[in-house]
Order: C-alpha cells, then sequence, then structure tokens
C-alpha cells in the first residue's frame, strides 16, 4: 500500500507519517505508519548496492591515506546560525531537546569538522586528511535526486596550502569514479577559482557586491542572458561591463584575464590555478579537468580553486557534486589560520549518474551455500553450515521447520550457489548431496570431506 | 580546551554546546563551539577501532545471510507514543517540523523494522533476515558506556516461530563475540522466557499485574529482597508468595515449573525454551547459555525466549547487550501476524567488555607506503604512488611541499611500513631509494621494477 502511495503526488503534504486508521474484514482496527516525506527505507537490494558504492568510494579515500572519522548528528544551532549562509539556515531541522538546548540535525558536515580541528588542533599533525559517510538533513523541496536525508562521503585536507592538495582532491574524486566503473567520457571536473572571480570583478571601474555578483555565475547555466546581466547589474555592473565580465569568463586563455585586470590578485588567482592544474597533470587527473570560470560553487566560504563534477552527456543535467578549497573557515570557527580543501560525492546525484552510465550495482543477494536438512539432521546440518561459515561464507539453513521443496524454493530465492542436502538416508551412507543451483547438476560426497580441507566446495569437486 | 573541559563535571548543563566566546592576545574576538553533551566525535584512532568492530559483528551477521538495510533517522513521533513503553517516551529527542509534522529521532530500530515489513509484508519472501549499524537517541543522563548518541547492530528474523530462529540469533551474537576475540570464559547468555514468567506468576492464587511484576524480575539483581518482595506485593503478589516465586525463578529444574504450576501454559513455555536450547546445543552455542529466569529485559513486546549477555567475570556490571522473541509486535504495527525473534548488540556496552579482556582494537593508523619526492621529481613520485595504490595499498604523498626531514618525519608520524624516496640524484642513475621504516634499513631498486610486476615491494626484495 505504501509502494503504491509513494508514486502519487501527494495532495497534503501534512499528512506524510501520520496515521492511516483501516479496518479489514471483521478484525479490530488496526494502525499503519508511514514514513516521513523525503525520508528513505532502503530495502536489502537497494542498501547492497549502497553499500558497494559507498565502500568503493571509501576505499578510493582510504588509498589516499584519509582517516575516517565519526561525527555526531546534532549540534548546537549556533554552529550553523553564526557562520552559514541564509540558505541553509532556512533549511535546518532544528529544535530546543528536553535540557533548554537549542540543536540541529546536521546539514553539513563542515562546521563538525571545523570544530573537530579547533578542539584538537595542537595534537594533530598537519596535514590532516579525514573521510566519512553519513546523511545529513536539510528540509528542502523534494525533487528527483534531492532528499529532505541525504549522504554524502566528505573528504577533506587540512594544513596544507599547497597545489598538490588541491590536486590530491580532484585525484581522489576521479579514482572513486573510475572504481565505479565510470570513465572519462563520462563525467568531467569543471574547475574554476573563487578568487579569480573575485578579482576580475575588482577590476571594473564600478561597486560591486562580490557575493551577489558569484550567486548570480553560479546560476549562469540556469537563466537567460537578460536576466544573468540583469542579476550582474543589480550586484552593481553597468551592462556594458556585464558582457565584458561574460566574455572574459569565457575565454579560453587565463593569460586574458591578467592582462585585462592589471592586478597582482588576479595574476596571483591564475597563477594558483595554472599550478593546481599542472600538479592535476602530475596526479593523473589533469585529463578530466575543464576550466569553467562559469563554476561558482554556491557555498560562502570557499576561496581558491573551486570544481564541481558533471554528466559528461548532460543527461544528468544537475552537478553530481562540488568541492574545492575554504582556507578562511577553520579561522572563522576560532582555530588558528588552517588552509583547508576538499569534496563531497552525494550518494543520491552520484547514483543518478552511475545508473545513467549503466554502472550502478544491481544488489541482487548472494548466497555461497544453502545447507537444506531434512528428517533428523539438524546436528549435521547445523556443523557443516558453521565449517562453512568459519571459512567466511554466506551461509543459509533452515530456521523455519519447512519441507524439502520449501526450503529448495527458498534457496532459489535467495540466489544460492551451492545447496548442501543433509538427508537421513544420505547420512546412513555417511554421504551429503551437492546440488549446483545455476546448472541443477547434483552429486554425492563423502560427509568427512565435506568441507574437508577445501576452502570453498563446489559439485565440481565432486562429481 | 574542549579536551581539558571534558573531563570536569559540568555544572551548568545548559551551557552545553553554546558558543564560549575568548580573547587571544591582540587578536579580535574569535568563538569556540563545544560538541553536545552526550554526543561524541570519533578522532581517527578510536573510529579505526569502532571501524573494525562494527566490521566484524556485521560479518559475522552476514556469513548467516542477513541482509542489510538502511532506516531513517527521523520517524513519526506517533510510531513511539502509540506502542512503546513510557520510559521510551520520556526520553525522545522530538519535535516540530518545518511543515508541522510531529517527528523523532529514532531511540530504537524495532518500529522502524516492523513499519517496513508491513509495508512490503506481500513483496517479502520469508524468513525476513535483516542487520543494520546506526546511531540511535535518548535523551537520558550519561554514564559509562551509556550516551544520549549511541550506536547499536539489530539482527533480527521475521516469518519463523520455529526454536532454530532463536537458536541463529543467539549463534549470531556468539560467532560475533568470539570474532572479536572474547571467548566462553569472557561472556554468558543468561537465557529466560518471557512467557514463563508469566505463567508462573498467573499460576498464583492472585491478581496479579504480570507488566509490574515482570518489571521488578528486571531489577531483581540491582536491589535487595525486601525491596524486591515489596515490588511484587505491589504487583498483586502475597509476601509469602512472593518467596515461592523467587524460590521457583531460582530451581536448577524446569520441570519444578511444570509442576508448581499445574497448567498448559507454564508447561508449553517450558517446552519452548527446552527446544530453543536443543537447537542451540545442535548450532554450537549452548555452551555460552545459562538458564536464568531472573533474566526478564525491561522491553515490553517480547514474548517468548529473552537473553541478556553478561561479562562473566562481573566487572561490566551492567547487559552487554539483550535480545529474544516478540511475536506481537508485527500486528501491532498493522501487520498480519508474524514471529519475530532479533538482538541488537550495542557498541558502548561491547566496548566496555572487549576492554576489560583486553580484545578491543588499538586503532593506530596503517600506511603501506609514503613516497617521498624531493627536488623536481613530483611526477615520477606520483606515478609511483599511484602504481602503488592501483594494486590497493594505502599510500601517503607530499601535499605540503616539504623539506626531506620534515616528510620523513611526517612517515612516522602515520606509521608508514615502507618509505620510497624519489630523489632527483637516483632518477638520474634510473633508481628510486626503498626504505624499511621498521629497521632503518634502506637500499635502491630501478625504477622499472618498482613496484613492476610486484604486488607489494618492500626492502626485503631489494636489498
Amino acid at each position: 500500500m505504501v509502494t503504491g502511495r509513494r508514486n502519487r503526488p501527494n495532495l497534503n503534504p501534512r499528512a506524510d507519517g501520520q496515521r492511516t486508521a483501516f479496518k479489514r474484514g471483521c478484525r479490530e482496527s488496526r494502525t499503519m505508519y508511514d514514513r516521513l516525506k523525503g525520508f528513505r527505507d532502503f530495502y536489502p537490494d537497494e542498501m547492497s548496492a549502497r553499500r558497494e558504492v559507498a565502500d568503493t568510494v571509501e576505499a578510493a579515500a582510504a588509498r589516499y591515506g584519509f582517516r575516517e572519522i565519526g561525527t555526531p548528528t546534532l549540534e548546537s544551532t549556533a554552529l550553523y546560525t553564526d557562520k552559514s549562509g541564509d540558505e541553509i539556515v532556512d533549511q535546518l531541522y532544528n529544535f530546543t531537546d528536553k535540557g533548554g538546548r537549542e540543536v540541529t540535525l546536521t546539514p553539513e558536515l563542515t562546521p563538525t569538522v571545523a570544530r573537530m580541528v579547533v578542539a584538537k588542533s595542537q595534537a594533530l599533525s598537519k596535514p590532516i586528511k579525514w573521510f566519512s559517510t553519513r546523511p545529513f538533513w536539510r528540509y528542502e523541496q523534494v525533487q528527483q535526486g534531492r532528499f529532505r536525508e541525504f549522504y554524502q562521503t566528505n573528504v577533506d585536507i587540512f594544513g596544507s596550502s599547497e597545489p598538490e592538495a588541491d590536486a590530491e582532491i580532484l585525484a581522489f574524486a576521479a579514482d572513486a569514479l573510475t572504481d565505479l566503473g565510470l570513465d572519462g567520457d563520462d563525467f568531467e571536473f569543471r574547475v574554476s577559482h573563487r578568487d579569480l572571480l573575485g578579482g576580475l570583478l575588482a577590476a571594473f571601474d564600478a561597486d560591486v557586491d562580490t557575493d551577489t555578483a558569484i550567486r548570480a555565475v553560479d546560476k549562469r547555466d540556469k537563466i537567460e542572458d537578460g536576466e544573468y546581466h540583469g542579476l550582474l547589474n543589480d550586484a552593481g555592473l553597468r551592462y556594458e561591463q556585464a558582457e565584458t565580465f561574460d566574455a572574459l569568463l569565457e575565454t579560453d586563455e587565463l593569460s586574458d584575464l591578467v592582462a585585462f585586470a592589471e592586478t597582482d590578485r588576479v595574476a596571483d588567482a591564475v597563477e594558483n590555478l595554472e599550478r593546481v592544474l599542472d600538479a592535476a597533470e602530475d596526479f593523473g587527473v589533469r585529463k578530466y579537468c575543464t576550466v569553467s570560470l562559469e563554476t561558482a560553487r554556491g557555498l560562502d566560504y570557499y576561496t581558491g580553486v573551486v570544481f564541481e563534477c558533471f554528466d559528461s552527456t548532460g543527461e544528468v543535467s544537475r552537478s553530481v557534486f562540488g568541492g574545492g578549497r575554504y582556507d578562511d573557515l577553520i579561522e572563522r570557527f576560532g582555530g588558528q589560520p588552517t588552509p583547508a580543501v576538499g569534496v563531497a560525492p552525494g550518494h543520491a546525484t552520484l547514483q543518478l549518474l552511475c545508473e545513467r552510465a549503466g554502472v550502478w550495482p544491481d544488489g541482487t543477494p548472494a548466497t555461497d551455500y544453502y545447507v537444506l536438512n531434512v528428517g533428523d539432521t539438524r546436528a549435521v546440518a547445523a556443523e557443516v553450515a558453521r565449517q562453512l561459515r568459519n571459512r567466511g561464507h554466506i551461509v543459509e539453513t533452515d530456521v523455519s521447520g519447512r519441507s524439502f521443496g520449501a526450503q529448495m524454493s527458498y534457496a532459489d530465492s535467495i540466489n544460492a550457489e551451492t545447496v548442501v542436502i543433509v538427508g537421513e538416508r544420505d547420512l546412513e551412507n555417511g554421504e551429503v548431496t551437492i546440488k549446483d543451483m545455476a546448472t541443477g547438476d547434483q552429486t554425492t560426497a563423502p560427509i568427512d570431506d565435506f568441507p574437508g580441507d577445501l576452502d570453498r566446495p563446489t559439485y565440481e569437486e565432486y562429481e
């Protein structure tokens, strides 16, 4: 019932998660509960695919020496209201706890890791390289690839301002994607530089509100030229300046920008971007990068190179994930100045990209053995199952007192590769029957040799 | 600062998680944030140990064919207020969301999985065998091994009322503990039967409130005889009946109970308990079980066999975790009658037991290689690092533009096993230097042979 309901537009959003009383025949009235809108239940098949993807992303981070951390679900609301952008604050799941504290379900990881870095700053050797996968929460409009509870793997380096740190973040992100089965035709990293945009804006003879202008740039792809120029005009540029700015962002030659601005700020930003791209070349990830100055990233705290991952085919029209350098943030949270760079692949958009490319795992359950017992053979069947489990295999056995046929049908439903039939008559002959579920072939094996010295005995060994 | 603060009693509980403004020298005033009381930050060493333990517990569940599910952090508050015990409701982190819904941070998994089973009841083949590891939240007094955010691995079987299902849950729990390095001298499962207690109470010539009496039994170990008998008296037993009841619970012969009660209910409960113990024998877990009728489990929804894991030495004085059969719950949540049995190891008490037994992992970071580059050798060093990572190794390289000495010191701090030194002079000779960090020995290797065809080349291969 819930399944059907999920596919229909919900005309009464307040009804989500409320009880639905219903009568069934002459039984007493029952209560059925729905999950909350924007929250998801993951049944085993879907969860198996999600776990495989998360494990792949985390394994890529671990190979670069990023270390896993664990972080709280709740933080003080002040951690967000003091520092974060208005958009996030409007979307907080915040409340007053039973002790009178103002608390919030974490909408993102960065303030938490900043707090953790500040708390143990002296004890932590630099660079600090951390990762973690976990859910976050924002009260926002639910749409394709966007939920109120969403999962990210955050990967950050603290304590290095060098271009190699930016390049390592890019290289990790590329490895994660290629390990998932994607290749250079599937995705691209659009790379920009926050201070290059700021420096260019400052080079105009105008009183420009940089944050407003950068937010306009961030919307560039989603709006018409007229609206875009209007937004830049609101930010303080005259219309002909807006057009010049637009043309500058589309240049293929970064030296054009230096020549236009004639400021150290723009020259330094271009140099930094070029050094990051050089390091990315050495780190094997330059080939996935396109310089794209229109990529601005929405969040206010970036300071240097920023990038977004896009589906090369454009079929997934939104940014898959993004990252960049945020050198001021630790200081804003009360710490010593500590340069930082990071990326946070979101699993919902990653799933859209993987599905588009046909590499999302199918999540079908795998079972190595089903040990079937018929008659008074439970002790032997349990011992066989135990020995197979001791070898690390996935082994199920009957826990429901079922018939031979029902057990065989269950073994089939869990995709058991091999069924070991422990029957009374076989056992009298000191044997068990080994059935290959793919072919249906079966043969007997001496119970003393099963599994015996073999690590993973199958039908082939005994035929 | 936060570190020191954590160890001092907090005289003003409302101050947790509030900002602490402080001045440092002549700099501007900064803001520092604390984490919330009862919530924990896990830095890499601690997280590594926790992850290893969670992976071990989950791997044990997976070998029995339990499948992982993913569940939401928030549920409708009604999911708890309608069905759960008062104790849980008093401890909820509940609030009204921005859409006016009454929502709660999940204090336990059972109502959520019940909801999920009900939602897809027809599509799910039985038995349903699920596990998941995740945090839960209760606003309660923080003490040793008890936090407001706490982690559990829930493992449940739905759809079988057979004793093999109870035994499989016990067997999984024992495997998880022995896989962690614990043995039969470290822990015991105290096994009881909820309906046996209920049946015995009903056999007295008295008007007994069963739930009140069972809660008294659950407190038995923590209170004096007088108070215990008083609580049983409050539940409706006369004092001499309370003493008889007490003596019955301590008998070694389950047949005594059948003889005393002379009811089918008690006879059936004893038979069920004996059948579970027989299945536990076949499943290799009977040796960890002690029949202990005083083990009642606090939660109201158990219906059959219940058990708690205790530290055999008594050093960890609280129950480590518990589980049991709850055959009525799915129906109470609106589903078809569906028998169920499960267990939920809590990681905080599991940590206390593992630490007591000396088997808690040390969590020291492991690094297979540090690739050190000096001079203009970044491209070669990055290529070596990439090849080693492609073999699955944990490899760090310089991202901070550091000197030889600083890099060597960092390599030491991350416990690198092997340092590969890529220097300009070596490279001119087509070589790199391989240093074994345990012995300090070093030698050179031809760059073309490193890593070459080797999966995990170390100093030994080239000396």
